[in-house]
């Protein structure tokens, strides 16, 4: 066995295998290596003769973040996909999945049994929450350690090359959303073996990561591998990045850019098209933006704000951050302009927030009604279609899927499944469990919330509640809300102006008071009533020429008016 | 008089004038006005009931950082320089001075007394070190705290005005230094008014200007302002921006994209150029792009890999940022490419340093042999001039005044002014002078001097010690040195080639063993040879038609070489 790691801390370090030390020899640069003569196949490194520890590399963690890693050989995986090249972000239609929830089992296996139903739907991009291994057996995810290694309760590496073999085999391209910003609580030692982290800027999660101080190539070049290596190695055709307002780095050259650059130089060899989303809340489009034009160049960035505008005006809520939004103009914005906030001043902040996204195509960005995020971090996890009627979750996904964006849907909101996303944890240590569950009582207190009604995370009853109930696809009204977005879905696949990027093109036209809004895209014409009463909106009989889709019965046209019923959508062509 | 003060922390302000306080009134943004009905003059602000403090945004400051604030009306000053529309960049040369040390008397009005020796050498714009009140009588003015006020020891606002008047009527523009990365020790007030500052980020001084959290807009607002004043109340010409490495905004508008619109407009509104100039430790080529490039737009930056390059190769010095230098071919990239550290790895710094500043011109970057920095932070502040032979000072300048970057010469450079430039202080607090001693002593202990070498900051010789000693002008070798200066700025000034800013049009030629180094930049060729001893240097015979100066004597050319003396430099053009 080869071993190696980059440890410039300790003074010492031995490799653990087979519950014997063995010398490492110390290269210049901080590596250390060594040769081992042996059968087993798990191991670990000991620093300055302590407890040996996983590897920060650790390809698999069969015994979770607190045990041995184990080796394993890429090569030897029987990958039948070597004809796929990708499939293109652009017209891509992305759907969100956590795999401990996604099925009963909670596994990669389990999901394979669920792409025909995705493929059905018309999705073209699966999205898994981050599967490299945390502590405990499930939760969100966001609390990895052991980057490089998939979650061992999800199937491990076999289960997650299995899982993309099967997705490209259905024609589905597969992202794995990553997170660079820090690690979880449990089980990191990095800062053990090297400068990972750094004093010199604070994260909501404490110190930040390492990425421009003393030390900082190497730390640089984890990051770097860890991300080529889901497309390398599992044949992932993108990443997430999570939180990248996070990822502090003053460098002249930002390790996104970095990212993207050594992404680009993967992608010519494997002649694959491959692609960075970023999580970002910056409204910043620096961070999308080609290099060329100061850029870090990523494909595209999620949209908090159209998520904002949409659901403050479909839920009436106007909490938190939705104090920001709230008005059917705000909607309007956001299709037309995507920042909604760009160089403007946020309440919710308390600052100026975002500059103009100017000049880019509305498939840098993802547009959502719901994600993980905005479900998971309510005290009581409710999906869209808890907050609203049927009718309005119809309206929303028409916006969603008609929109200039990158429409992604989350698990289940194709029937508006009745099953919560609650934030849970399996933490092995007590004390971070209750740690965990007494912070969040305390967030949601501070908004006013009874601490007693929020599910504590810890109990494997908030983690089976979380879980989709796939019994209910054919029952109504989900069965109808699942055609609902077929045919959606279908609908932005046939005609080639809701898929076309120029946000410029997008013709917006609104009523704050009559609560309607019209959308037009080319010849398509989405008209939307928000409000509970009929209402009349101007609709040009040159443009109402066919309904395409109507989530309400057809709407009678005359004098260039269209009659809305109440919470409805009608979508026509010219 | 009309009195207002931005002050969201405390409940209750009231002006405080003729030592009566008078309440003020809270409007919704967190300002607070009055208007007092008095013949006073001074004022200052009482929060909450405590003592009366000096105005954040005071335009005068009698009594020092601790006193009252003084009203002062900006339209009463009589200009003499209606005709004034400033004066390029491109093609300046700089002068930094500090006014404290400049002249014997260490005022505004004593120093306008040297601005004739200025014009003479062929100076274009006088660059001053902080104005801007700070703590004690003298001190270099990094420490500043009123930010809009004119130290007062200095000659006050009365005492600037009649000094940048007077550089305008001798075809003389004026750059102020300005600091907006953290405020002085003594007498920093800002944060009993409101969130000036952040724990979010970490600087050398402490916390960091908060210029993107909850508050920055008034926070932002403020240090706008502030460079708006100097360049609209004060007539200045341009800004120098203390380390904006350290200037640390997440914002997707950066505070010094921000600032360059702002001075565009009002350079606009004045009808007269105005720029700003960064200092930078990033070797990041965004500063100085310009904004449709995904730059901060800004005019120019100090080029510190010009400077060590430079210093290194001509006084063999090794030690701290110097180890990353040290070759003639440092000295030829950084002629070439301008950012020596362009992406590549620094041994000092022990990360990636910068990236590359293809495409920009010369003239974004300073260039210079001496700063204040560069002398004044060594622990006996010597000079180039103490640190090489005059032989070897006539060489660097010459390369410093026909290089493609804009060049600055640090006060009494011109004649190798043999007094030092100390780091001084006069705290009145002395237990904070005490402490900045100390901190100095340990400072320079790391590096292995014997710390009772290191002159005492607050001892008052070491003041006066920095002082420049104008009667070494007439000597020897200083006169020399003098006209050699005078000579090359002349030069600089005839050759259009020398104020070329096109970077790849710099031709360089070098041999490390043989200590010699040639730069050709159009008809023009300068030959440097660093070594002890003659040495041979390929010139083509069609390239030294003519010697334009020669810092020994004329040197034999034939076959295509030229014999350059020790340490010499000559100039030919073809």
């Amino acid at each position: 066995m080869d071993l190696s790691v980059w440890a410039p801390n300790p003074e010492r370090v031995e490799a653990v295998v087979g519950g014997r030390g063995h010398p490492m020899t110390r290269a210049e640069n901080g590596w250390w290596s060594a040769r081992v003569d042996t059968d087993a196949v798990d191991y670990g490194f000991s620093l300055d003769g302590g407890d040996p520890l996983p590897d920060p590399r650790s390809p698999w963690q069969p015994h979770g973040v607190h045990g041995l890693s184990r080796a394993l050989d890429h090569s030897t995986f029987e990958w039948s996909d070597a004809a796929w090249r990708g499939r293109p972000l652009a017209s891509a239609v992305i759907y969100e999945l956590h795999v401990g929830t996604f099925t009963r089992e909670g596994t990669f296996g389990a999901a394979i049994g669920k792409l025909d139903h995705l493929v059905r739907l018309g999705i073209t991009h699966v999205e898994l929450m981050p599967v490299a291994q945390f502590s405990g057996r499930h939760g969100w995810g966001y609390d990895g350690v052991d980057l490089f290694a998939p979650h061992q309760a999800y199937g491990g590496p076999e289960g997650l090359k299995r899982f993309v073999d099967a997705c490209h085999a259905r024609g589905l391209g597969v992202i794995v959303d990553v997170v660079y910003n820090h690690l979880g609580p449990a089980g990191n030692n990095l800062a053990r073996y090297g400068p990972y982290f750094t004093d010199r800027y604070a994260t909501p999660w404490g110190q930040a990561v390492n990425f421009d101080g003393p030390g900082s190539v190497e730390v640089r070049r984890f990051f770097v591998d860890n991300a080529l290596a889901w497309l390398r190695d599992y044949h992932c055709d993108g990443l997430r990045f999570d939180a990248i307002h996070a990822l502090l780095d003053a460098s002249a050259i930002h390790i996104l850019e970095e990212m993207q650059l050594r992404v680009e130089e993967l992608e010519a060899h494997l002649d694959r098209d491959l692609f960075l989303i970023a999580e970002s809340d910056l409204n910043d489009s620096r961070v999308v933006n080609r290099r060329e034009a100061g850029g870090y160049g990523l494909e595209a960035q999620w949209s908090d704000d159209f998520h904002h505008s949409l659901h403050a005006v479909l839920t009436g809520e106007t909490g938190g951050y939705y104090r920001d939004f709230g008005t059917i103009g705000h909607v309007a914005q956001a299709l037309r302009d995507a920042y909604v906030y760009a160089g403007t001043y946020s309440g919710y902040r308390q600052r100026l927030h975002g500059r103009p996204a100017a000049g880019l195509p509305g498939y840098r960005f993802l547009g959502y009604l719901q994600d993980h995020d905005q479900v998971g971090n309510r005290a009581a996890g409710e999906r869209s279609s808890a907050l609203m009627s049927t009718d309005l979750a119809a309206v929303g996904a028409a916006l969603v899927l008609t929109s200039p964006f990158v429409p992604m849907l989350f698990m289940g909101e194709e029937w508006g499944a009745t099953s919560p996303f609650l934030y849970f944890t399996a933490h092995e240590d007590p004390e971070l469990g209750r740690a965990v569950g007494e912070g969040r009582r305390h967030e949601f207190a501070a908004f006013g919330w009874d601490p007693a009604s929020i599910p504590d995370p810890q109990d494997p009853e908030t983690f089976e509640r979380s879980k989709l109930d796939w019994s209910e696809l054919d029952e109504q009204p989900h069965a109808d809300l699942l055609e609902w977005h077929r045919s959606l879905i279908a609908l932005r696949r046939e005609w080639p102006e809701l898929t076309d990027g120029r946000l410029d093109g997008v013709e917006v036209d609104y009523d704050e008071a009559g609560r309607w809004l019209v959308v037009r895209r080319g010849r398509v014409t989405v008209a939307c009533n928000f409000g509970a009463t009929e209402v009349d909106v101007p609709v040009a009989p040159e443009r109402t020429g066919r309904v395409l889709l109507t989530s309400s019965k057809e709407p009678v046209t005359q004098k260039g008016k269209a009659r809305l019923a109440p919470e409805s959508v009608t979508i026509w062509s010219a």
